[in-house]
């Protein structure tokens, strides 16, 4: 940590900061600059709150050294992350990347929900998606079926073997939600509801957890990192797109570069959703590959069986038979990277 | 709602559209323009999800002539709303603004917040503010006392007659923060928490609803509707700052317009927080003035009895001889504008 | 300068950046942290660009403990900078806030200007702005009269006796411009056209610099740089407003904060245009209060004789009897804020 | 065009709007909503400026349908723009994307850039690009040979055959870059000075032009407009990253989906610049594979011959061995997406 004072501040200013960081265990180093004095601490700042030395008098700003996610740093665990399900599916490191389909809500409409499922399997996915209880902007919006989505997805798992992801949105339905859920979905909206992370952090389920879209990196992985510190390392992070100043073409701007920005500073697997990222049904394909080039783990895509009649984000989902064109030319790249990545291709730092 | 069809949309997806309107009870106008076919459809979007035509083949773009928000309409309700309390206190309409004041989170130290509380009183501040849960970014920062919080707030109502002004975090709390709070407050990061809303629009208490630092003013409104329309009409809103590119000297950017824009389009009460607006103790004093003189009904200010030891947001607190210093001066201009209010000079509109 | 390691830099890498910069004569202290190794360089930056440390291998990130600015900041020079016209009209300082009012184009109708420029006069503003030649999104707007419209300014200001503002766009123009104008106006979209910045820096009359609507403080603190370093101190500093994700209510989202963090960290005065910082007539007059109250040294509006057929920005302009409304009440507040500045009250700090 | 009236509009006020419009020859309906009257206008624009309608009493907002550039649009020219080189080089369309590369600015080492040049030629590049007039945020750093750094690009161009690509900051300058260059660069910070677009407009070279930080798509659309109407169609967009939030991992957040966006709205190539999109090194590869699996039609990447000693940019540059090293499989993975161009397979729509 290094303390920059105020030009003005006096030396009883700098005097006070010093003691206190020692009373803290931190070594301390004064340098007298022509402007300003730097204070440089070395020592744990896990036994004093950087705030309060920011808040004290003569102090202009404190700069950090180290990141200040831990348990998901690289500085930790060099190696990847990886996760394995019990059918021997593994998301994460040199694996083949995943793909995560599925409608935005599951509607009162089993075969609908099958049709995709049956397709999704044909196509080689490996996990179906669909909300049971979905956050909406508006109160008159459609805002799920509940639990009675919940079987209809244990149906179509059932059916097809396909691992299942939904939405948690309350800690109340946890216990609900991990009966019938493989993998838990913290949506972009709830990525600091501090109380859910901390619930879903006290689970065993894998977690993916949607970057808020006005997160920096930083908040993404110390939103991570709460769920990691209750209890659960199992947190897949997925890029789904930030809010812009220009929203006249796309719903959300997706940050493609913050793929290879985390996998340089975590170990977690990332994966990449084109569909909330863009709201565009024909920027679908392009910008999955693009995730996938700079090494996402998986994708995750909205399909429904008819788009038209989609109770939520109908604009941004495929249909059947455009999620079997645009599936199948994924694949040949899936294919391609994962032969890559197993060959240990790797880039310039 | 118009609906404007892409330029090569065909004659068969025009019908569709036409079709679907029809079939919801919209009154239908085709105009063919020479590049674009537009569809204008009168009648009431609830009954049909603007998504569903969205997702139609052949649509471009949707755009719809009234707000989302109802309920917090002033289409609906031209008068202000004004939020009485039971020792007399009004927020809203022509009644002076308020003050809000106390320290970020609740620490251990009972006379420590006495004495903000003590100070508020003097200077006619008629809330006392204070966290008992707080969220916060790192999971190694401190999070709150919980009840015993709301303990030492309960004894400071009863020692000074100032209204409790306290967030709820996790609809669990929600009867635990009734028992002692006067208004619940929804912080920024939760504001689109929606169970979190639909548990307070059930409750009786005013609501404070804080901005999320990437909404829009739509996107508030609508968090706004989701407490009304869920039963409770007593939100107040507040503006506490928004994400942006340039976060070298403040933390966030501070959208005095957005005071405004609201009560035009809107019939609630707005507040202002200079604290996490600016995040710099030195800003709070000119901050607060420009949200009054834009119209708000009341300050937001965290005061600590002592800023350096504060467990949480020392950088942007008062100490209590600067907040008597500042509210001295803020109180004259509270008076000159409570003054030129209740004579209705308008604004040119 | 502090230059942090990357946590796998070698012996070398740390080697070879201290000797670069022992080379140029800084002062060098290693710390080596259990993770990254910090260097602590003290010196004059000027002797090497900061940049080719960056550069170095190993290297993580550098930190900067003095502003970047170095004419413009308040470290160089403490009182404020007041910028005095021939007239004895002076800007900046205790001085009291000045008005800037005028249609956005001069147009083809001196009559219409002038009824502008006497109603001007009568409230007391100091300027007539008007643009000769218009920056356009669009290549099919009206883009400014030239010559003729700087030949109608000058004589309104015959007329009148106001001080006459007015763009420059292009270098080739510096001439002309500078026969009528008494301030030169540099415009938002041109904060960062080096060029022009260096021409006006060559030349004696006072400049107003528009923030551009991406540009952080410290780009708008370094623009002014760019004039004051070839030459020119007598900038004007003119907040109006940034690029947002939420512009469905207003065309720019104003910095109102800008201003007092501004006054903090340099010397030069600073005005606020809430014409362009909002896009929308019923925002004027609290935008123009908020931007006073928190210490602007002026406001610049538009104002056109009829609006409505206006060329450009119509939207955001005043007509002549709003103005009259507007000011009256703007006035009121300039002379309270002006007798409470010359009494020297100051702010919590 | 449809103009949405307040909802107090008063009938004196829709029918003046009526009567304008119908003045100018738009064919007009009026439609009279429960809330507001919303009137539809089908015409040219360019007869009357909207902002002409904005600015009248009791207009809302008005909602456009058509896109507001013209010459840029697919909507008047559905075959994709090919820039065709005397070397026979091809920029667009089905061709194979092209390659440009060389140092930020061109330094006083010729034997530097030479090295570049011909590394540059080795892999397959058919540019090389340096500046030699540098737009800088601080006065105080290098800002360019001038013409020197010209005649070293001529003389490179020589010896190796590459086209050369160099920035015009100054309309002054715009003949001896002429002399030198073979494509004209626009720098982001100049994409809106309409001066210098309106310049290169007039010379018959084709222009690179980059997207301003904070520029819509829509501006940059209307910025490469200027060129088109001032008579030079060759115009070439390059996306090369926005102001964002977070900065504290890249310096800029590279707009990956406008590039497929751009696609279906524009004629005009794009291509993508990884370097200063992203200000690292390390994402320079992964990025510039992003941008052309989207479909973009070539890469400008900064390489110098000995980073740590660049005068700017170093930290953002490969060096020569990296540049070999990244472009080898950049090369495949072009191959590849050529090989797929060519055989025209379609993506969802």
């Amino acid at each position: 940590m290094i303390i920059i004072m105020e030009r003005d501040a006096t030396a009883a200013n700098i005097q006070a900061v010093t003691e206190l960081l020692k009373e803290h265990g931190f070594k301390v180093i004064v340098h007298e600059g022509d402007v300003h004095t730097v204070i440089d601490a070395l020592g744990d700042k896990t036994t004093l709150s950087p705030g309060r030395i920011d808040a004290m008098d003569g102090v202009k700003k404190i700069k950090f050294i180290r990141e200040p996610f831990r348990l998901a740093s690289r500085d930790r665990q060099a190696e990847d992350t990886v996760i394995e399900f019990e059918n021997g599916v593994k998301i994460g490191g040199a694996n083949r990347p995943v793909s995560i389909v599925g409608p935005c809500s599951v509607e009162d409409d089993y075969d609908g929900l099958l049709q995709v499922a049956l397709a999704a399997k044909e196509l080689g996915c490996q996990f179906l998606r669909g909300g049971a209880f979905k956050p909406r902007t508006s109160p008159y919006d459609f805002d799920g079926l509940g639990e009675k989505a919940l079987k209809y997805l244990a149906r179509a798992k059932e059916e097809t073997g396909l691992l299942i992801v939904t939405e948690l949105m309350d800690s109340a339905d946890l216990d609900m939600v991990c009966d019938y859920a493989d993998v838990i979905q913290i949506g972009a909206r709830n990525m600091q509801n501090f109380k859910l992370l901390k619930s879903v952090g006290n689970c065993n389920k894998p977690v993916i957890l949607k970057r808020g879209p006005a997160s920096t990196i930083r908040e993404f992985l110390l939103a991570a990192e709460h769920i990691m510190y209750n209890g659960n390392e199992k947190v897949i992070l997925c890029e789904r797109g930030l809010k812009s100043f220009d929203n006249a073409f796309t719903r959300n701007l997706l940050d493609i570069s913050a793929i290879p920005v985390i996998k340089k500073y975590s170990h977690l697997p990332i994966i990449v959703d084109p569909s909330h990222g863009t709201g565009q049904r024909y920027l679908i394909e392009p910008m999955a590959k693009a995730g996938l080039v700079v090494g996402a783990d998986g994708v995750m895509v909205e399909v429904h069986h008819n788009p038209p009649q989609a109770l939520s984000d109908g604009k941004q989902s495929l249909s059947i038979p455009q999620f079997k064109e645009v599936f199948t030319r994924l694949n040949t790249l899936i294919d391609t990277l994962h032969l890559e990545k197993s060959m240990a291709i790797s880039c310039v730092d």
